[in-house]
């Protein structure tokens, strides 16, 4: 049987096209509100926070803006007022409706910031209260697990970044939608989804690595794995990784390591990879090109696409091997414990 | 036969006392560096940017002031320029000698940024670079894993935040030292060290969970989990946890909860100890008053300091419980696998 969040991962082109197509027209509308700021604010939680330190380094890295992940509870429990004058808060929420983010939201604009909300809850409070409101269509996602919930987001900041000023090609976008398409049917055909969720069944933990543009993919991965097969996923940038806590990985601690095909952070991240293999530890690759392919030990495809849409394609071999690993371990990834789909974490 | 850790562990109310003597005098200055900013900009990696996450929230909760902490890749790997007028960076490294964290600085200085050092290495490139000098007092340090450096740290940032004008009293800081040396006797006093330290030694990972202000004690603690232990250990805001990774914790799987024992995040502390319990999982309470204590399956004592200060407390029966735990695994905490004094963790 066909869990419904494998259906979900499947639907993702469709979501992307749509987001795509609705979102550009809206360009001008970030553009104003980019001219009248100066550097971003990111409010989110969970899945939404990792498309949102995508988000951040495509400000930083690509339109030159500094960007900030928020800490809302400076808002929901030291209720302290900040100065957000020239700030863009772009607030992040799957169903628009996490109260938390709809209020840290109200409180960056109380502070003096322009808001942007980017929600895939049409006519969702956190849609209705944004100054610009960034709408995705991912239609209905029922499976707890954000699949495709969370791609859209990205296309959505991707779009972001490009009324931000970011100095990109905008038709990139547009190869994305396919892009998945095929590397879904890739991931699936390969004989490393199988031998990698194998694997991954018989240990307690995993670390998940990446830098940049892609260290957000791997928070998104080491989610998943946490979420929906218990697995003890550490994501860290590589760079945390070797000061310190590489000492976590060893036999029983494999590394799945992530990076786009290009980019200022690919040597690194093959570099990391050598280092782990190195020190007798599996290395599971996933992207990074031929390059990270012969430095892992067994590799996953990844998208060819442009570094700062590369995270867009990224997540799906994770996103197939967190359902079928969930599914190896007896759990339903449609519902794993613990979880709903809308989420209120509190003050 | 002790080991350098616990040695250095014992060193903190002297390094403590000395730092805080040695920096209030620079107070003029910092609020000189103060007066031209509007923002912080935090730039560490490592155990210093978990004390660069505790100065995060003293400077928006308690300072009024946006804090943000620094992708060092942008400088070093994508070479990006952002426009940091108004921005005050604050550059955190134990040696001052990390060429990752020294060349960020100076790259934020050529963005506009007012730049702050914090550093133990008198006479490093950082201290000389900084436009401030914080020079903390720790004496030299021989164990790989950082305590002494990474409290005095702390006792900077707390200087920082008055700096920054935070509201909050001066005096506070004064009666730290004499509450490390009582939480030392304290902790391995208790029958609680000696219970968790063997229920750990039998689980390959754990959850360490705080919010707001005593976050950082948490990243911090698992950190030296990770580093010294080995252990799959997963730091994260009670608020991301409860948002989705919850599901990680069972029986296998304990958590480490820490808080002060006032402030605004103590009660959603306390609530999620019960959560946690109600699961069928092992509570490790670390401070957060008899509330706390009575929500945990198993309480070591906490900081009885206001909430601004108590980090320079919080971690301490925590390096007192990874100390213990490494040689309990037949580690010698001195000397885990995997990491030198000074880390170099290139672009």
């Amino acid at each position: 049987m066909t869990s419904r969040m494998r259906h979900e991962i499947g639907e993702q082109p469709d979501a992307l096209r749509e987001t795509v197509a609705a979102l550009l027209p809206e360009l001008d509308a970030v553009r104003a509100a980019a001219g009248r700021t100066r550097q971003v604010l990111f409010i989110a939680r969970g899945s939404s926070d990792n498309a949102a330190v995508y988000g951040r380094y495509l400000a930083e890295a690509y339109a030159g803006r500094l960007g900030t992940l928020a800490a809302p509870s400076i808002a929901t429990a030291y209720r302290r007022k900040l100065d957000l004058d020239g700030v863009l808060a772009v607030a992040i929420s799957q169903s628009g409706r996490t109260e938390e983010i709809v209020e840290t939201m109200q409180w960056a604009r109380d502070c003096g910031a322009v808001t942007v909300g980017v929600t895939n809850g049409e006519g969702s409070p956190l849609a209705e209260a944004a100054d610009v409101a960034l709408l995705t269509r991912a239609g209905e996602e029922l499976a707890v697990p954000a699949t495709k919930t969370y791609t859209t987001q990205l296309a959505a900041l991707a779009v972001l970044a490009v009324g931000l000023g970011a100095e990109v090609d905008v038709a990139d976008l547009a190869r994305v939608p396919d892009e998945v398409e095929r590397l879904i049917e890739e991931t699936e055909g390969s004989d490393a989804l199988g031998l990698i969720t194998a694997e991954l069944a018989k240990v307690p933990g995993t670390v998940v690595s990446a830098r940049g543009v892609a260290f957000g993919s791997a928070l998104e991965l080491a989610l998943k794995l946490k979420e929906a097969c218990y697995l003890h996923a550490m994501g860290l940038s590589y760079a945390d990784l070797l000061h310190g806590p590489i000492a976590v990985v060893d036999a029983e601690t494999p590394a799945l390591v992530l990076g786009a095909e290009t980019g200022p952070t690919l040597e690194g991240t093959v570099a990391l990879a050598v280092r782990v293999t190195g020190a007798g530890a599996r290395v599971y690759g996933i992207g990074g090109g031929a390059a990270l392919a012969a430095a892992s030990s067994v590799a996953l495809p990844g998208p060819r696409l442009p570094e700062w849409v590369a995270p867009l394609g990224l997540i799906v071999p994770g996103q197939l091997l967190v359902e079928r690993l969930a599914r190896t371990l007896g759990i339903d990834p449609d519902n794993p414990r613990g979880l709903r789909k809308v989420t209120q974490t509190g003050a």
